[in-house]
C-alpha cells in the first residue's frame, strides 16, 4: 500500500529542497526522496566547493600583487588535505543545517531513489509506494562522459573536490563555465594549465568581455587553444596524451578534466513510460509553471530545459509550491534577466542581452557604451591589465537591456545593477547618480 | 588689467575639475587656480592612497585567511618605503593624466591661490587678476587640529601617507570615518592601534551595524575606547601619553593619528569683505544649486556645508557648469540618497536612512529586515564574525528607503543597490529577483 502524501519531491538539491520546504511551509505533507547527500551538486559538488576554491585561488593571486607593491614573503604553498578537511567540514555543517530543517518541518526524507510508476506514484527499489497528487522531479544533472577512447584516464569536476594534492599539469577539456573557472583555479593555485576548446570559450557571454576574459587568463600563464576537438586520451594515470581530430596532440598531462557539458538524471525515473516528454539531450520539457506534459508530474532545476543555476531552480521549485499548495494559480518566477557570474580570475559577470543578441532583436536602436581601465590596485603594482564594463541600451531613453562585467568586484557588484535593471534603469539613471569612490561598481556610472 | 574669462575656478581638486572640465567642453573659456598638486583631496591625500592602502591591508587580512584554511607562508611583510614609491607613482600619473586634460581642454591652469576682490574678480599674491561672471570656489578642507597642549606631537591623515615605516603602536583620536579607515588599515598592516573616541564611532550610520562592526574590529585586536576626551599629548616624538579630560592617561605610543574632523578652506578667500556667508564651522553655505548669497559667487565640494565625498563634488561641480555654461536654468544633482562606504574591516556602506532616522520620520509604518551570517570563507575557515545586511522599508509596499550593509563585498554591492533604490525598489522586489549564489550581494535578497 503507497503511502499517501501531498507532494512527493525526487531529488534533495537547490530546487528538490525549495520546493519541499516551501510546500510544507504553506501546510503540505511532504516525501523527499534522495539517495545522495543532501543539497545536490551545488552544496557538494558545485557552487559550494567551488567557490571555497576560487577564494584559495584569490588568495594566491592577492598574495603574488601583494608581493608587487612591497610586501616581502615567500611563495604560497597549498595544502590541499588540510583545506579539502576544512571545505568539507563547512559542507558537512550545510547538510546538517539542511537535515534539522527538513525534520522542523515534519517533511518525510527517505534516503532511497524512487521512480516514477504511474503520475501520482512512486516506488523505491526496496518496494516503498508513496502517492500524492503532485510529483516534483528535481534530480539535477551530472558531468557528461565523453564516448571516446581512454576517456577513463581523465576525471571530471566532481572528481576535483576530492584530490588532495595539485597537478602538475593540467588539460582542461571544454569552454563552459566550469573548464574556464576551474581552469582559472588551478592556475592560480600553482598548476600548468591547458584550456582546449572545442569551439570558443563561454558562447553565452559577451564575446568582446570572453576575450578580454582570454586575454587575461593567457597573460596568467593558461595556454587556450581553440577550434580542437579531442578524440581521444592515451597513455597512464599521470601521464596522458591528448589527441585531436585534426592529428594535433596535446600533453604530456598528469591530469585531465573532461568539463565537457552535464546531462540531466532524466533516465531511471520510469519517464518513459508514463510520457514524460524529453529533449534531445534529455532535459525534461516545461512550461513557464514547472509543468511537464503529464498531469500531476513537475519538474525543477538541472533537469529541466531551464537555466542551470541554483537561484533558477530555487527561484522555479518556491513558485511551484505556491501554486501547487498555495493556491497561487499564476505563481511563476521572472526569467527575463537572469544575472549569473563566472567565478573567472577575474570574474566576469552578466544580465540580460549580449550586444549580439541586442542587435539582433533591436537592430540600429541598439547604444552601446563600453568602458576599460585598470583597476587601481593592479595600477600600483604596475600591471596593465582591464577591466572592462559594458552597457548594452536600447531606444531614445537608451533603456538598459543588458549589463556586462570582467574584472575584480564584478561577482559583488552586478547583483544591485541587476534588480536596477529590472526596474527599468536607463542611461540617464546611471548619468545622474553618485558614485561609490573609489569602487570598481562606480565604473558603470562613469561611461561615455 | 584682469584677464577676462567665462568662468574662474578656486582649487583644482574633484570639485573643481569636475566643474572646469565640463565647462570647458560646453564651450567656457575658464581659469583654474591651485598652488598645490591637481587632484586635490581625493588624489592626493584621500580616496587613492587610502584605497591603495586599504588594498595593501585586504593583502595582509586575505594572507592570514589563508594560513587559517591550508596555506603554508611566514607571515607578510610590508616594506612601507617602496609600496609608498609605488602608490605616489601611480598618484603622480594620474595628476599628469589631469594636466594633459586641462591642457586638451584649453583650461588656463594658474598654479598660485588667488582671493576675490569683487564678486568678478580674483587676484593671486603676485598680483595676476582675473574675471568672469562666475566664480567658482572650489578650495576643499584640511585636517582640523586640536587647540590642545601637545597637538603637534600627533599628526593627521596627510601625514600618513607620507610615513615609511609603520608605527608599533598607534593611537587613532577620533570616531569618523578616516579614523575608522586608518585604524583597520594599521591593524591589518600589524600595528597596534587604540581607538579613542569621544562619543561613539560613525555617528552617521546605523546603529546596530557599527556596533558590529566594533565587535570586529576588537576581534582584530583594536582597542576601542569611548566617551572619552583628549586634552593634553605630552612626552616626546615615539613616546607620547594621551591625557582624556576624565583624567584617564593612554599610552605610550609611537605615534598618534588626530583624525578630529576637517575645515573646509574658506579662510584666505576675500571671502568677509564680499560677505559671503558661512556657517558656524566655516563652511560656505550653498543652496540646491551651488549659489552661495552672493551672485556670481559659487562654491563645491568639501568647502560647502554638503556632503564631504568626491562623487558629491562631482556631480555639484557638473550640474553647476551645464547651468552657469550650458543654459540648463535647473541643473542639480540629487542628493536625496547618496550612498556611502567605510572602507573598515570589513568594510561598510549604506544608503537612504538608517533604522533611527527612519523611526523618527515614518513611525509604525517603518519595517526593518535585517541578517546575519557568517561569510564562506570564514566559515571555512572556522571563524565566527558576521556580516550583517539590513533593509530599512516603509509602507504597505514596503518600499526600500535605506539599505545597510557590512562585510567582505559590502564596498561593492551597494552601488547597484542604491541605484535600483532610485528608481523604486521595495520588498516584493527583492523576493522576485534571482540571486547570484554564492555571493554577499545575494544576502540582501535572502531576508525574511
Amino acid at each position: 500500500m503507497a503511502e499517501h502524501f501531498d507532494l512527493i519531491v525526487l531529488g534533495a538539491g537547490s530546487g528538490g529542497l525549495s520546493v519541499a520546504q516551501r510546500a510544507a511551509r504553506l501546510g503540505a505533507r511532504v516525501a523527499l526522496f534522495d539517495p545522495d547527500a543532501l543539497g545536490g551538486t551545488c552544496v557538494n559538488r558545485g557552487c559550494v566547493p567551488k567557490k571555497a576554491m576560487w577564494f584559495a585561488a584569490q588568495i594566491a593571486d592577492m598574495h603574488r600583487l601583494g608581493q608587487e607593491i612591497g610586501f616581502d614573503a615567500a611563495p604560497l604553498r597549498l595544502d590541499w588535505a588540510r583545506f579539502r578537511t576544512l571545505r568539507d567540514q563547512y559542507i558537512a555543517g550545510i547538510r546538517h543545517r539542511y537535515a534539522t530543517r527538513l525534520d522542523m518541518a515534519g517533511i518525510r526524507v527517505i534516503e532511497e531513489a524512487a521512480q516514477l510508476i504511474s503520475n501520482h506514484t512512486v516506488e523505491t527499489a526496496k518496494g516503498m509506494q508513496a502517492s500524492a497528487p503532485h510529483i516534483v522531479i528535481s534530480t539535477g544533472a551530472r558531468p557528461r562522459r565523453l564516448d571516446i577512447p581512454g576517456v577513463e584516464l581523465g576525471m571530471n569536476s566532481d572528481h576535483i573536490f576530492v584530490l588532495d594534492a595539485p597537478p602538475q599539469h593540467i588539460a582542461v577539456v571544454g569552454g563552459g563555465y566550469i573548464a574556464v573557472e576551474f581552469a582559472c583555479v588551478m592556475r592560480a593555485l600553482g598548476c600548468q594549465v591547458d584550456v582546449l576548446v572545442r569551439e570558443n570559450m563561454l558562447t553565452d557571454f559577451d564575446l568582446e568581455l570572453v576575450e578580454a576574459l582570454a586575454v587575461q587568463m593567457q597573460a596568467h600563464g593558461i595556454r587556450i587553444v581553440r577550434n580542437t576537438q579531442i578524440k581521444a586520451a592515451r597513455g597512464q594515470h599521470g601521464a596522458i596524451t591528448l589527441e585531436a581530430t585534426d592529428r594535433a596532440e596535446y600533453g604530456v598531462y598528469d591530469a585531465v578534466l573532461w568539463a565537457v557539458g552535464r546531462v540531466p538524471n532524466s533516465d531511471g525515473l520510469g519517464l518513459e513510460k508514463l510520457g514524460v516528454a524529453c529533449g534531445e539531450r534529455g532535459h525534461i520539457l516545461v512550461d513557464a509553471l514547472q509543468n511537464t506534459n503529464v498531469p500531476g508530474v513537475y519538474a525543477v532545476g538541472d533537469v529541466t530545459d531551464r537555466k542551470a543555476l541554483t537561484p533558477v531552480a530555487v527561484a522555479a521549485g518556491r513558485a511551484l509550491a505556491e501554486r501547487l499548495i498555495g493556491g497561487m494559480a499564476d505563481a511563476k518566477f521572472d526569467d527575463s534577466a537572469i544575472p549569473s557570474v563566472v567565478f573567472s580570475e577575474p570574474p566576469l559577470g552578466a544580465v540580460g542581452l549580449t550586444e549580439q543578441q541586442a542587435r539582433a532583436r533591436y537592430g540600429d536602436a541598439v547604444n552601446v557604451h563600453t568602458g576599460r581601465y585598470t583597476p587601481l590596485l593592479w595600477m600600483v603594482a604596475g600591471r596593465s591589465e582591464q577591466s572592462v564594463v559594458k552597457l548594452v541600451c536600447v531606444g531614445e531613453v537608451r533603456k538598459v537591456v543588458g549589463i556586462h562585467v570582467l574584472g575584480p568586484g564584478s561577482d559583488e557588484l552586478l547583483q544591485g545593477f541587476a534588480m536596477a535593471m529590472q526596474k527599468g534603469l536607463d542611461w540617464h539613471d546611471l548619468k545622474a547618480a553618485i558614485a561609490i569612490h573609489p569602487t570598481a561598481a562606480e565604473e558603470l556610472l562613469l561611461l561615455h
